[in-house]
């Protein structure tokens, strides 16, 4: 019999913190989708907005884990996301993973629907998101279809033989509408 | 009766010199087909080659007036690209522009087929390069699709409202394999 676990309590978290570059490193590595130099990527990101902080193009939104009394909260999953260079309002999702721990709770939901409001709040109209077109990414795919994501263009072996880029978008409701929830 | 020129010469060169970071500000901005933003761009990437050297992600190759005696040689044009990060052999032209003043006489051409080359060369399969749908770019998209590139993917209002991206790709023939010139 499955053991069923009471949901985890957890609280957003725009800021960045130094803690955050090896917690970025072991939730993004751990998730085991991701290449060394595409975890190296995510980290880069990480120290590109400690270093710049709001002169950086990546805004961050974290899901910490409610601490027990006297311990640090642990980093349950991350958002990545950032006006794209020379476009007016279209914003890239550049990172969005949730701990292998904690799958299947609806963190990776909440993070999204949360930096789609920050996006919204920036003037962002379009969300970008890309992801592999490979078998093992069918179930991202299915995350970002199930949330109001289009297959907007599908470029085969852009990443290598067999392996095709699929970048997904989402038109977000202009500022004054209410998005459907 | 239009003036007849006498075809410009030039030769190639690969490296990056502290003054090609003024000469391509220049030469981007008078095109005139880019914003301040992007010619903002287009100077950081000379800078990041100039500073990492062959740590840097980008490659360029520019095309200088063969000068006058005792005189320096004129940058005509240039094309910067580079491997994308996290793909195996897919490599986006980032840059390709010649001087407003010297257009016509085939240096875009010529600068093209050189980057490909040494794509080639350094094991690239796949060649991107992205412009805008705008009617103003119609003759960027012509210079690409009679040189073998295929618009494999259009995102609409990419870069603002009526301000779509297309992504034009072209497949360079393997090692040992020879292009129909």
């Amino acid at each position: 019999m499955p053991t069923i676990t009471e949901p985890v309590s957890f609280t957003f978290r725009d800021e960045v913190r130094q803690s955050d570059v090896a917690a970025v490193r072991q939730l993004v590595h751990e998730t085991g989708f991701f290449s060394s130099a595409e975890v190296d990527i995510a980290v880069e990101l990480v120290v590109d907005r400690l270093e710049k902080q709001a002169a950086s193009d990546y805004h961050f939104l974290f899901a910490d884990q409610q601490p027990a009394e006297g311990t640090a909260g642990r980093v349950l999953g991350y958002a990545c996301f950032g006006e794209i260079p020379c476009t007016v309002g279209s914003y890239d999702l550049y990172w969005i993973a949730t701990d292998v721990q904690f799958q299947g709770q609806g963190i990776g939901r909440k993070l999204l629907q949360q930096a789609e409001e920050r996006i919204r709040q920036r003037g962002g109209r379009h969300v970008y998101a890309e992801t592999s077109s490979r078998v093992q990414y069918a179930s991202t795919r299915r995350f970002y279809e199930l949330r109001g994501y289009d297959a907007a263009s599908t470029l085969e072996d852009f990443y290598g033989p067999g392996d095709g880029k699929v970048t997904y978008r989402k038109i977000l409701p202009a500022p004054g509408q209410f998005a459907l929830r």
